[in-house]
């Protein structure tokens, strides 16, 4: 390991732990971890006030109007969750537009296909953004559809969907919108002054720098009651967890105590960090170092700069033949960094991630030990291939 | 807290730390939880190998025959475990029989009732244990039935349920058993040399003493591959777990990495104390000491000798009208252990628990703390009332 942590603001994971450029999981701190190093009975007291706080607190992350909403975990990973969202405010005689420009969008179409309700799909392909005037076309020709579903920060590109631009369109045809703000929420604003929608979900282990093993619901009380009876699934019935926590102050079943835990302290560091716009302002800073470096040793981004999100940033692929992933992947996770593979169909990349317990300074170190990748696997150049270029600029910018 | 843990056997919790008596969540071993102090790259070969790990050393405990099985972890509480074991394996036109004498039955019949398979009951009540004579019976009579449900260690009462006299039944009539083994497996055998089962599930935080936040279900093979397209849930497809973790090695979805990581510890500190036979000892030294503490200071089991599992003991609640309940949980957590309250319909009771990090040098100071509360409270007798003992007599012995 050449990770030298010494300079970093934050401190640094354990001697000879790798940072983890995948979100997620990613890199939490060491007093969130610390935090489970008890046992908790989740019957008791003492647990049930930490189920209370872990609501009362991520609630008001959505911001004024808050009240109208109610907060609900879901054990599982973020995938649990969505579905949970999916089966429990999509009624059985319902109909969803899903926006897909990516293998998150994709999967919730597969999981209405599980499901068995009916939907519709705007599909923009690897990574190009859906729009509000096509939303609105496509309501205008389907009054049928109840429900829109939009991926908030869509990880396999990195992109930045126009939430606000399709909250915007979906209010203005009275249907209601549901968001998969998995790996933005806590980081990229969605306050319910500004984004009126019926239900989102993220979990524990993205922005908020807990561990894996939840994600949770926010959901107008309106859509919680009329969930009753709708899901087909007694683990995934949002509906009958709410109602329970709201009589008990108990999970129905088994919470991941440790893991609460966790995301009790990282909720604590988020607050101390100034919220939600102390957290995109590292975000940010992280996102702007990684690019500007990336870019000085010649590689390119997918996006432009209007899409890129804080959260996790896709470069091309060198194009010289000296460049294997599998290689570069071996001598990054050698230099203490993890990284993540391309999700494109059409090109290769790779991802960098941009969030979890990491600074400026780690930022540097990434591309630093790009550039001795590099040198150490012969590339002489970045640059991509020109398709990968050509790709691009069917993005409007 | 009055806990002086120096004379134990064990490692005692942390300072000031209270004993779970609920299983679960129940007390876990320091290197348990502090194998949950790093963090993991859930794409990377390292959690990989954990994962491979942890699949084959839980096959290993189901004993010769185990290579016709394979283990499945599923992430979540146990009951999705559950949930996933039935709507994976129980196919959209076959129909189950449930074998219900507690909580954790009736929870299975309702889950179907979501997933919406067809279903018979044999419903024992409270604490009757089901017998393969009636099973026959019910097979005999609706030759449609596929498959029979039955849960093992019955943790509503602390029954545990004749499983092999069942599975005998079951498979000498041509059908197939599913086993929740929730809370037994680990500590009471369950081999398919023995118990020739078609899947069963567990957890992670039961008697293998890992924090909670992943089941898993051991099936055999012919199994899985039939389950293919059988689930309407995309979080709970055993079939598509399965494949994906043949074929790539990972969870389908974000896997709880720290709860992984504090399972791998746990399955090794299960290993160093015997396996299963081990554990079993010392559990079963654990509820012997407790009984016969608590029935030196009056108190009353629900259940015979016989159907007495070493995981968790019902116990009357005293006739005398100065114990209360809420008082005696409060006291005794002050005491440093937390129990759980009875699950009975019929009659007053409380319950105690056996597995977790615990010997009988804990057992012992257990009995010394209710016999200080009942001090405290003013409770001069222990005996239950009446007509908690005639109820006892239904109990076939």
């Amino acid at each position: 390991m050449s990770t030298d942590c010494s300079q970093a603001v934050l401190p640094a994971p354990l001697c000879g732990e790798p940072y983890l450029l995948t979100p997620g999981p990613l890199t939490t701190s060491h007093e969130v971890k610390k935090a489970m190093l008890r046992d908790w009975g989740s019957w008791d007291d003492d647990f049930r006030a930490m189920t209370a706080q872990l609501r009362r607190e991520l609630l008001a992350l959505v911001g004024p109007g808050g009240e109208a909403y109610d907060c609900v975990p879901v054990q599982g990973s973020g995938t649990f969750a969505v579905e949970a969202m999916l089966g429990s405010f999509l009624p059985r005689d319902g109909k969803a537009l899903v926006l897909i420009n990516g293998a998150y969008g994709q999967r919730i179409a597969q999981t209405l296909d599980y499901l068995g309700r009916a939907y519709a799909v705007i599909d923009k392909g690897d990574y190009l953004p859906p729009r509000g005037e096509e939303v609105a076309r496509a309501l205008e020709v389907d009054p049928g559809i109840t429900h829109v579903v939009v991926v908030h920060c869509e990880t396999s590109s990195g992109i930045l969907n126009p939430v606000r631009e399709i909250a915007d369109t979906v209010a203005a045809h009275g249907r209601k919108l549901l968001v998969d703000s998995m790996s933005a929420f806590g980081a990229v604003p969605l306050e319910v002054g500004e984004i009126a929608f019926e239900a989102m979900v993220s979990s524990a282990n993205k922005c908020i720098e807990g561990v894996p093993g939840f994600g949770f619901v926010i959901a107008r009380k309106s859509a919680l009651e009329e969930a009753k009876g709708v899901s087909s699934s007694l683990s995934l019935d949002v509906h009958a967890q709410w109602a329970h926590m709201e009589k008990t102050g108990q999970w129905r079943f088994t919470p991941p105590t440790h893991v609460v835990a966790a995301f009790i302290e990282a909720l604590r560091q988020h607050r101390e960090e100034g919220g939600v716009a102390g957290r995109l302002a590292r975000y940010t800073a992280n996102r702007d170092t990684l690019v500007e470096g990336m870019r000085g040793l010649g590689f390119e981004t997918l996006l432009s700069e209007r899409w890129l999100s804080p959260i996790i940033v896709t470069f091309f692929t060198p194009a010289d033949p000296a460049f294997g992933f599998a290689d570069f992947y071996a001598r990054m996770k050698a230099k203490g960094f993890i990284i993540y593979p391309g999700k494109l169909t059409v090109v290769e990349s790779f991802r960098v991630g941009c969030i979890g317990r990491m600074d400026p300074p780690v930022m540097r170190k990434v591309v630093a030990a790009v550039a001795e990748c590099l040198a150490e696997m012969g590339v002489s150049s970045a640059v991509p291939p020109t398709i990968a270029l050509e790709e691009r600029t069917k993005l409007v910018a």
